[in-house]
């Protein structure tokens, strides 16, 4: 069965990252694997061209679509959107809600070439790996009601945190199933000391476990978390969190890396459907220049084909093309340092592709 | 005029190091300071004795004093309590609340004789001295409606996230001045692509500026900001935000330093009364053993002294004593190295005192 590829460049950087994207694919075709590529309009250059940033067609396309690769999208273009509906974002979300991608795997691992790219001391990061799987369609994201109003003389802002039992259920099991393929330590966070919501997420962790025995369950607050990643981060394996929790703290674990321009994420379904994106985002003051690193995007297709396509070996291969070009010494400008060969986005793409 | 000064120690680690900061209270009483000091029961010490996280005992004293001097609350002997009120952070968050706590003020700065305490490399971090001003009254912490109840049949938690106007206002406000008094920037950290809470929250940012035109307000998404504080921390002079964000961040940019037990924090009202604690929690599995550190507590009685009881001369000399001792090599097991002096609580407070 040829399964359908949706690329979706997006704004900033993005247009320029898929296409080393869609190179590797068309690479992979002539390695035999049997997809068809479509393109289409998210995010701000969907808004300029249809007004909208998620258009139908995009959302027929996607729903179609085996798995979509996503380059990024926002921009200083978009920000000043009164309406916060047609906001680039709003694209990104409706995706995720749409096609219901609740499991959210943002890995931080950094590559033994890319040490010294850390902030943090060598010792304390060597061989870092972390999975966070961070709930993305419910959460305080998409939590009703919502909005801006009048209330007593003054204008409220409010937002509404809310899981349902079912919700934190399906998460749970992605973050159990993730923990039992790794290391078998699952870390859940919240702020159950606080926030009702998280209580319930707690309890159904805990219930959950028994069905898991192999995994060590561990629960962490927050603030916490936030401490541990930055003090020791080698003490986690897998992370499961609610939707702004694991925004923040996903963040937070990708650039303890020094080299958030390597980290791929997916964005699964109940169906196996996903979507894969850098984890970095449209850096708009460096977009159009021939310098952003597109290795994210490549590792996306790679994890894209492990996750939805289940192409295990061609995934491998391009990470190991990734692995030797590194060995080679060729670097973009964000992962750069003395001695290594400074390379452009597409010098890098040229690279990936004869390594692989 | 004699200021009342309420000291309540708490739990865990709580009642070493608040005897280290009656001591110096003491001293400073012997230089000439008009104070009269009491004590109280808070936390799961105070539920021990009464049932109650804070008693109205405790909330009389409290409301009654000019500052107070807070240990830590919390322990696992009280993680299990169903009844979430019961919890010693309710103690913490019902005096806070009460007396209408809501400017935090999270100093995280790096003392130079503890550079390489922390886990990020030393050239990220010399003379760091970030400022987070923290909302702490409102946010989804005190917002209603709030529960786990029965919905199509399942188990639904929720919270509120809520902000007015005024109380937006009000915490912009200590956070320009604060500016003000520091390096004249201000980063407002928010969520406003997502939440509209925070969009209200950015606004009312954008509307106070131009009453502080010597201060430069700038605003960033709260995973960035994580992210940022890991990669560059320096970047930063105050931050304000709310509640959540706020805990989340401070944290982080507290263990940035890595000596998380060097910081005091100051929790204050709109008529200057406040309560004052170390950053840390009430490490429980430290507590009693005389090993603890009592800086963090003991530069809260500065911070007190400077903005409760307007005594910058004597918060002054409290600080320089703080930092001979460093100079002096003494050290806690927390931030202790190599080639340095190995002292307990006890010792660490004898050495204060004697330098005082
Ligand atoms: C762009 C934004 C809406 C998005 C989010 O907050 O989820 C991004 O930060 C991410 O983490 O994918
Ligand atoms: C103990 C807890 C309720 C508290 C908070 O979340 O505010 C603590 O983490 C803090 O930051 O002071």
């Amino acid at each position: 069965m040829t399964h359908k590829v949706l690329l979706l460049p997006g704004d900033g950087i993005g247009p320029e990252i898929a296409a080393q994207a869609a190179r590797l694919l068309k690479a992979c075709q002539e390695s035999g694997l049997d997809i068809e590529v479509e393109e289409g309009l998210v995010g701000g250059s969907a808004y300029d061209v249809h007004g909208e940033p998620l258009p139908a067609e995009t959302l027929e396309k996607a729903k179609a679509a085996s798995a979509i690769l996503l380059g990024a999208v926002g921009g200083p273009k978009w920000d000043k959107l009164e309406d916060l509906s047609k906001r680039p974002e709003k694209g990104l979300l409706g995706l995720r809600k749409n096609l219901g991608l609740f499991g959210n795997l943002r890995p931080a691992m950094l590559y033994p070439q890319l040490a010294s790219a850390s902030s943090l001391k060598p010792e304390l990061v060597a061989g870092l790996d972390i999975m966070i799987v961070r709930e993305l369609t419910g959460g305080i994201y998409f939590g009703q009601p919502r909005g801006i109003e009048e209330r007593n003389g003054e204008r409220v802002g409010f937002n509404t945190y809310v899981y349902s039992e079912s919700e934190i259920e399906r998460i749970g099991r992605v973050a159990f199933e993730m923990a039992q393929k790794r290391g078998k330590k699952l870390c859940s966070v919240d702020k159950a000391n606080v926030l009702e919501v998280t209580i319930l997420w707690r309890e159904v962790m805990e219930r959950l476990a028994p069905e898991y025995p192999d995994v060590e369950l561990s629960h962490m607050y927050v603030d916490n978390a936030a401490m541990q990643l930055v003090r020791a981060p080698k003490q986690f394996d897998v992370v499961v969190t609610g939707n702004m929790f694991g925004d923040i703290l996903s963040d937070a674990a990708a650039m303890l890396t020094g080299s958030i321009g390597m980290l791929p994420s997916a964005s699964l379904n109940e169906s196996g459907q996903g979507m894969y994106e850098p984890c970095h985002g449209s850096a708009p003051d460096i977009a159009g220049q021939n310098v952003a690193n597109p290795l994210a995007m490549m590792l996306s297709v790679a994890m894209m084909l492990r996750y939805s396509l289940n192409e295990t070996a061609m995934a491998e291969r391009i990470e190991a093309a990734v692995g030797s070009v590194l060995d080679d010494g060729l670097r973009t400008a964000d992962i750069a340092s003395e001695g290594m060969k400074r390379v452009s986005t597409a010098e890098m793409g040229d690279a990936v592709l004869a390594a692989f």
